[in-house]
């Protein structure tokens, strides 16, 4: 592992690291913000996944969440959104391939040779930060958010995993990607035509499979209601109603005049953080 | 003018916006933050000026200062660093011409034809404001800030129209730019070899020629200690000694491990801006 980028912020300090991953094949980065108590103190951990397009830079410009971060002394890791690489296969479209991983463990050919970032982000990241910041982060203690695609991975990242995360937050999230155009393009070339396999990796219908909603992660969904994308490929109403059918807590925001865009995320980044980290005992 | 973007950002609006320069001769762009108290009320107005290879964008995407002027109740109009367009005269360098404007009138060529950031800053844009905005900005109140060459640019403008202003703040501000290397080369390229010249825009010259120093609006400096410019190109020191000579109130404000990034900046923006907002007498 490589620290390639530091900058002090808000007293704590937020990083950028490589490393080899196995697991996607290739050289992965992610960013770290470690908070001003972090020197003193281990401290739990957040992680945030992006959306379409983006690498683990876009959250740590522009969401404004070291402060808060700094304020409450948590950790945040955002990694990136694909594997990247001239050898990593890859699409002349903004929705399939690099910087559109979709946080699945691709199976299908020429994906699954580098895109398993269900297992990147839920295993081997994990593991790494364990092992080289152990005396820093409390990995007892975590919680994951996201936006969009990444909010969708958030979800799926949270339900498929409910004894390890505390809490889940999403902005503007993919809530049932096999019923969308994003999904019913990405997931067939990732995951084949399988509809079965779509579902391992859709928060609704992980949602509605559960035996019980109460012993779920509380989820809190922030959604702009002119967001472009919210009517065509976001349905929270579709994770809501599961989550009605078990008995699971999930709040969705529905904010007037708000987009897709990093200014409607950095507008509630705040309540966000304070809701992971009520969870999180801090 | 014509509005080309915007993002509903803490209860307001980051807004982006085109028009017709008269004095730089081309189309320039300027962001506008409006306050959800502009909706009923006239709101103060602070100018942000960025630095050396910035448009409008970087200060509105990674300064996180919408959240603090949604609460004050302050608008922030953020302009370009320099004219642009294809028949703006420009040099294969990061510090001088397109990116550079040094908030200078230009009086040589090929930059005299554009390069008048000065007189854009001070008088085009804000009656441009006026004119469209008239309902909801009160320019009877305005406060000015800045980073690097826009903290050169903010002290610049402040000290050189003390009865506008009401306070003066800067982020790692080039504080003698006839003394220091970014200066020297731009400086002779925009207004030739008179050094006299130089000084009109030399924010410790004219603190130093300043005839009642305790009539100046009071100037607040954030300088980190780990900025790569620091020692050669920023020299806070030197406005220090011309404020102490004439009795103005310049506070400089020196942070370990702080570098001259927008990380630094968003860390004390808020410092900055309940500063400017009590100058102003929000």
């Amino acid at each position: 592992m490589e620290k390639i980028d530091e900058h002090k912020a808000f007293g704590g300090w937020q990083r950028r690291y490589t490393h080899k991953s196995e697991v996607c094949n290739c050289t992965m980065t992610f960013a770290l913000y470690l908070p001003p108590l972090a020197d003193t103190r281990r401290v739990p951990v957040v992680y945030w996944l992006s959306g379409l397009t983006c690498t683990d830079e876009n959250f740590v410009n522009k969401a404004g969440a070291q402060r808060v971060a700094a304020e409450l002394g948590i950790a945040i890791v955002a990694p990136d959104t694909s594997p990247r690489g001239d050898d990593v296969a890859d699409e002349d479209s903004y929705d399939m391939g690099k910087g559109a991983g979709f946080y699945v463990n691709a199976t299908e050919a020429p994906w699954a040779s580098h895109y398993q970032m269900y297992d990147y982000v839920t295993s081997e990241l994990p593991a790494l930060l364990a092992d080289e910041f152990g005396t820093t982060l409390d990995l007892s203690r975590e919680a994951i958010s996201g936006h969009s695609m990444g909010g969708h991975g958030a979800l799926v990242v949270g339900l498929r995993n409910v004894d390890r995360f505390a809490a889940i937050s999403a902005f503007s999230p993919i809530c049932a990607p096999s019923e969308v155009p994003w999904g019913h393009k990405a997931l067939p070339k990732y995951l084949g035509d399988n509809r079965d396999a779509w579902l391992e990796y859709d928060a609704t219908a992980i949602m509605g499979r559960a035996s019980n909603g109460e012993s779920l992660p509380p989820i809190l969904i922030e959604q702009g209601l002119d967001d472009g994308f919210y009517e065509e490929q976001l349905h929270p109403h579709r994770l809501e109603e599961a989550a009605d059918q078990v008995g699971a807590q999930v709040e969705v925001r529905r904010r007037e005049g708000y987009d897709h865009s990093y200014f409607f995320i950095a507008s509630f980044m705040e309540d966000h953080l304070r809701f992971l980290a009520k969870h999180l005992g801090v």
